[in-house]
């Protein structure tokens, strides 16, 4: 037996953006805790020249609505990238959320040897279904998400592994 | 069609640990470019209460070594975690690669119903290949080897995505 595509994607995604949701809802509640302003977390960044939180949630999502929707061959629903607050972040995941909903296992199933197209740091690529699940949107899915965790985690917010892996 | 159990499990591992070990050798000279003890990166964590550099190094591999050996039904190999010096953790990641290599597809495919058993946190669990693969070993190796280029790269160490993706 074997993973269907949409196994190995669709319920993937939306288990992790629904811990990712709570990390941050620990995380706004945690910048009140402690009278920080939201805006520090928002703005946090673990190198000068990393993204900030808002756009590592904004990649994560990017990659969870991009991938289900390539492999079924639908467009992919454009977002404004306008995001500033946690509210805001919130919002665009129930959105990729109610988005990841919408598909079904036969809009996915099947979809290893389709061809895939897509520009990715401005480079247009055009690879199997497989290997753009396996190779760019779960890699690059799991860095954002992980560097989402790892940037409130480095500023103090109380998290811990199992608030990532969505199991408390 | 649908992945492969195989596919989905060891090339995953193993081309992101290759990946990670270039991150690695990247950390080592960049050490010794800037004068920095390298013992100052091996140490390096990006919150007092969370795991240093060398730790997700050996969390990571655990991932590796141990998600395809449960599902092929084998002794997962015993490491020491003695690791103290880039030379260890290359070494491991070498150890690592070449235990994933020691698999093939009739190995692994068609574990996704196996009954798998393990202790994580704590806690006897017990769950499907499939359910194993996807929400434990996968998430949890992304985590480790994410968390280790952001340790690096906090530290001012040069890389970049294309050398987490391992596409550059």
């Amino acid at each position: 037996m074997t993973i269907s595509m949409y196994e190995a994607s669709v319920p993937v995604f939306s288990t992790r953006l629904k811990a990712l949701s709570k990390v941050l809802a620990i995380a706004e509640k945690n910048a009140a805790d402690r009278k920080i302003d939201p805006q520090v977390f928002i703005g946090a960044r673990l190198a000068p020249d990393m993204f900030a939180l808002a756009r590592q949630v904004q990649i994560a999502t990017d990659h969870a609505k991009g991938a289900p929707s390539r492999l079924a061959g639908r467009e992919v629903p454009k977002y404004e990238d306008s995001e500033t607050t946690f509210a805001d972040l919130q919002a665009r995941i129930e959105k990729t959320l109610a988005h990841l909903a919408t598909f079904s296992a036969k809009d996915i199933d099947g979809s290893d040897g389709k061809s895939v197209s897509l520009k990715l740091g401005g480079q247009e690529m055009t690879l199997t279904g497989l290997r753009y699940l396996l190779d760019v949107a779960m890699p690059n899915f799991y860095f954002h998400v992980t560097t989402a965790y790892d940037i409130l985690r480095h500023n103090g917010v109380p998290i811990g592994k199992g608030d990532y892996l969505g199991t408390r």
